[in-house]
C-alpha cells in the first residue's frame, strides 16, 4: 500500500504530553472540587440512539449531530426510490440509528429516567466527557471537545444555587484566576416583560438590553420597534435602560420597578436569598455581579442564570449554568427540576495559557534519568531504579547504549531536571553522580542522598 | 412529543457512581504506574479519517469499524446508479469519510508520523481512551470499551521489555491481584518452524502446540497433517510436545533443540536477558512463566510476546503486548520499532468484583451530611460546611427542609457514614451533634473536634 500522509478530521485535535499535563491539571482541579461538594461521577456512552438525541437541540442542533452509519448492510430495508427522494433526512434516518452525543445534558436526562429506580434523589451528579458537534470549525470552536458538568436534580432549594456558586468560586481560586460570577434570574426578565405588558417578548427584550452598551439606546429601540413592539410600552423600558449602580442599588431599583409583578418579585427574592447565603463566611474569592442582560439558555432556564467571565482575559464565558424545571419530561418523567453548571475547559485552558499561569507542577516530567553505559552498569542501576520508584520518584533509564550526547539531549528535550551517572568509580563506591541539568552542578551521592535530593 | 422509553445502543454501557469509583480506582492505579515509569500521556480524537483506519485490521476489522455519515448533504456527489451497485462498501466510502477509532495503536502510529518533528525519541507514551467496535455484543464484550496502552518506540533495547514487565508487576501488586506473566518470543517459534523445515507454517504450528493440552497429541497431529504438513517433519515436533519443567529446564531444552537456528537462539538469548534483568532486586511480586504456546499477535509481533493471566479467576488474558518492528511504515515512516502493552480494564474490573477485592477507599462517598432544619440552621451550618471543605473533607448539606426520615434515608442510601445535626441547643453551644450512621452513636462536638473525627 502506498504511504499515506496522515492527518486528522477537521475540527478535531491531538493532545501532546505537555498539553495533556495542562489539561489534566484543569480537569483534576474541577473533578476534585466536584467531589468535595458531594457530586458523584457518572459516564454515558459516546453513542446514543438518534431517537434520544433528535429534536432536543432545535432544528439547527439536529443538523449538527454526527450520525453513525448502521453497521452490516446499512442499505437493507431501504427502497431504491428513497435515494432519489430529495429529503435526504428521511434516508439518513433509515441508514443511521445512532449518533454521537451533542452535550452531556440530554444523555444525563436519559440516564436519570432509565435508572430512576436505582437513583437516590436529590441526585448530585458530575460528568466529564467529550461531546461532538458538526459545527464549522473556527478559532476556539472544535468538533470534539470536553464538557465538565455538575447538576443537582430533584430539589428546589436555593442552597443548590449557593453550593454551585461556592464550587465555581473554589475552582477558580484553585486555578488562581480572577473571575466575575454574573447572576440573573429568568423570573426578573419575565417580570420586566410583564410590567411593560409584553410578556411574550421576553427574549427580544433581554437581547435588546444586552445590546444596549454595544449599539446604543436608539438602535436598540429601533430594533424593538422593528419587531412590532408598541412605542408606549417601549418607553416603559427606559428606567431599565438607565439602571446603574452596585448589586444593592440594582436590586432596590428592580424591587420598585417590579412591584406589580409577582413573578418579578419572586425572582428578586430568590436572588437575595442566594446572595445572602454567599455573604456568609468563608468569604468568596470572586466577585458576584447582578447582570440582568444575562440571557443564556432563556428557552429552558426557569430561575437562576449563571455565567462566569474572566477579569483578566477578554474571552467569552468560561463557565455557565442555571435552574431548569423539567429535565426529563421528554422521556416521560415529569417534574424533575434542578440546577446545573458546565465548565468550558478549552477556554479555561486558553486563559491560563494567555496569562502564563499553569503552575510548574502541572507539567509532570520524569524527575531523574539514568545514563546507560552498558550491561555492567545496567545491572547496577536497575535495582536503584526500583528503590527510587518505590519511593514514588518518577525515574527512568535511557534504554539504549547510545552516545552520551544523545542521551543528554533526550533528557534535555524531555525536561528531565536531573541525570544520574554510574560508571566504574560510582559502582565501586556504591554511589551515583547526580547532575543538575539546569545549573550543571554535579554531586557524588549515596542512594539515600539521591532520594532525599529528588524528594526535596 | 410522546414520551420515549429511553435506552442505549446495544453493546454500550452507562456507568453509575459506584461503578465509576471502581473504574477510577483501576484507571488511576494504571495511570500512576505509567507515570512513575516515565510514560507520557497523549490523546487522539475519537474520529479518525477512514483512510487512516481502513486496511489496518484485516477484512474483518474493516467491517467492525463504526463509520460516521458525512455531515451536511451526505449524498452530494453520489451517482444514483451507485445505490443499486451491490457493493455497498463503495457507497459507504462515498457517504462516510470518518470512523470511530478501533484501537489505540493505529491512531498512535498516525500521531507519531504526523508529529515526528515534535517528538523526542525514544518516545514513551501512554493513552487511556475508549475504542469502538461493531462486534456482536456478548458477556464481557462491548461495542465501547477503554484501552490502557503504554508503548516505548524508537528503541531496540531489551530494557524496555524489562521496564514493561516491572510495570505490569507493580500495577497488579497495587491492585492486590495474583497474576502470572507469560513470556514468549516470536523468534523461538520461528526457530522451531525452521528446525523442522516448515518456516512458513509458524502460525499453524504455534496454534497446534497451543491446543495440545486441550485436544491431545493425536488430534493436533491430524490437524497439521490435514493442513498438508509432511509426516516426517511433524515427527520432529515430538520433543517440543514433550517439553516440560520450569523456565530453566525449558530454556535448556530449547537451546539444544534450536541449536541450528540462529533466529531461535536469538529468541532464547533475548528471553534470557530480560529474565536476567527481572531476577535483580527488587524482587517481582508476580510469577514469570516461559510459555511457547503464546501465539498472541503473531502477525505483527517480532520479538517478545507478553500475556498476563489471573492466578485466582478463570478469565482470558487481562494484559498483553509484545515487540514489533514497524509501527509506522504504513504511514510512510519506516523502521520505527517498539514494544507495548495494553491493560484490559473491563476484565480487571470483573476479576476484582469476583474476588470482592475493591478496597473500601475505591468507593469515595461524602463523609458527612448536615441535616437541614430550616433557614436559621442553614445560616449556622453553611460557614461550618466551608471550614470542613477547606480541610479537604467531602461534606454536604441536605438541600431541602424535608422530613428528617427522608434526610436520613438519603444519607443511608448514599453510604454517607456521618450525619451532623445542628438545632437550637447546638447553635447556642456553638457545637454540632455528630451521628455515626453505622453504630448509631451520637456525640456533641465542637467544629474542631468534628474535623478531627472526620479526618481520622
Amino acid at each position: 500500500m502506498a504511504a499515506q500522509k496522515p492527518s486528522i478530521p477537521k475540527g478535531t485535535r491531538d493532545f501532546s504530553p505537555i498539553e495533556m499535563s495542562r489539561r489534566n491539571y484543569i480537569f483534576s482541579t474541577i473533578r476534585e472540587v466536584f467531589r468535595k461538594y458531594g457530586f458523584q461521577q457518572i459516564e454515558t456512552p459516546a453513542m446514543e440512539n438518534l431517537s434520544t438525541l433528535l429534536g432536543k437541540y432545535g432544528e439547527e442542533g439536529d443538523k449538527l449531530l454526527f450520525r453513525i452509519l448502521n453497521s452490516g448492510d446499512f442499505l437493507s430495508g431501504v427502497d431504491s426510490g428513497e435515494f432519489s427522494d430529495p429529503d435526504h433526512a428521511a434516508l439518513a434516518g433509515k441508514i443511521s440509528k445512532r449518533g454521537l452525543r451533542y452535550d452531556l445534558t440530554v444523555p444525563f436526562a436519559r440516564f436519570v429516567v432509565q435508572h430512576r429506580n436505582e437513583i437516590t434523589f436529590p441526585f448530585k451528579r458530575y460528568q466529564v466527557q467529550p461531546v461532538w458537534r458538526a459545527d464549522n470549525p473556527q478559532k476556539g470552536r472544535y468538533r470534539e471537545f470536553y464538557q465538565c458538568d455538575a447538576d443537582m436534580i430533584g430539589s428546589d432549594s436555593l442552597i443548590n444555587e449557593y453550593e454551585l456558586i461556592k464550587l465555581i468560586d473554589e475552582v477558580f481560586n484553585r486555578l488562581k484566576l480572577k473571575v466575575t460570577v454574573k447572576l440573573n434570574n429568568r423570573k426578573i426578565l419575565a417580570g420586566i416583560s410583564e410590567v411593560i405588558g409584553e410578556s411574550s417578548r421576553i427574549v427580544d427584550i433581554t437581547v435588546a438590553i444586552d445590546k444596549l452598551e454595544k449599539i446604543g439606546r436608539d438602535n436598540v429601540r429601533n430594533e424593538l420597534l422593528g419587531k412590532g413592539m408598541d412605542k408606549a410600552r417601549l418607553d416603559l423600558l427606559d428606567p431599565v435602560f438607565d439602571m446603574k449602580g452596585n448589586n444593592e442599588e440594582k436590586l432596590s431599583f428592580l424591587k420598585n420597578y417590579l412591584r406589580d409583578s409577582e413573578t418579578g418579585l419572586k425572582g428578586i427574592a430568590e436572588l437575595e436569598t442566594v446572595m445572602g447565603y454567599l455573604s456568609l463566611d468563608p468569604p468568596l474569592g470572586t466577585t458576584i455581579e447582578l447582570d440582568i442582560t444575562l440571557a443564556r439558555g432563556l428557552n429552558y432556564y426557569t430561575g437562576a442564570i449563571i455565567e462566569v467571565k474572566s477579569d483578566e482575559v477578554n474571552i467569552g464565558s468560561i463557565c455557565g449554568g442555571g435552574r431548569y424545571d423539567d429535565l426529563t419530561g421528554i422521556f416521560g418523567m415529569p417534574d424533575v427540576s434542578g440546577v446545573g453548571i458546565s465548565f468550558g475547559a478549552d477556554r479555561i485552558y486558553d486563559v491560563l495559557m494567555q496569562l502564563d499561569r499553569f503552575p510548574a507542577s502541572a507539567e509532570e516530567h520524569t524527575q531523574v534519568m539514568f545514563v546507560n553505559f552498558g550491561e555492567k552498569e545496567i545491572q547496577y542501576i536497575l535495582p536503584i531504579l526500583g528503590i527510587l520508584r518505590s519511593k514514588g520518584i518518577i525515574a527512568e533509564i535511557y534504554p539504549d547504549g547510545a552516545k552520551l550526547k544523545k542521551q543528554f539531549s533526550y533528557a534535555d528535550n524531555s525536561f528531565i531536571p536531573f541525570v544520574a551517572i554510574a560508571g566504574d568509580q560510582e559502582i565501586a563506591e556504591k554511589k551515583v553522580t547526580l547532575k543538575d541539568m539546569k545549573s550543571g552542578e554535579q554531586n557524588l551521592v549515596t542512594v539515600e542522598e539521591l532520594i532525599n535530593m529528588l524528594k526535596a
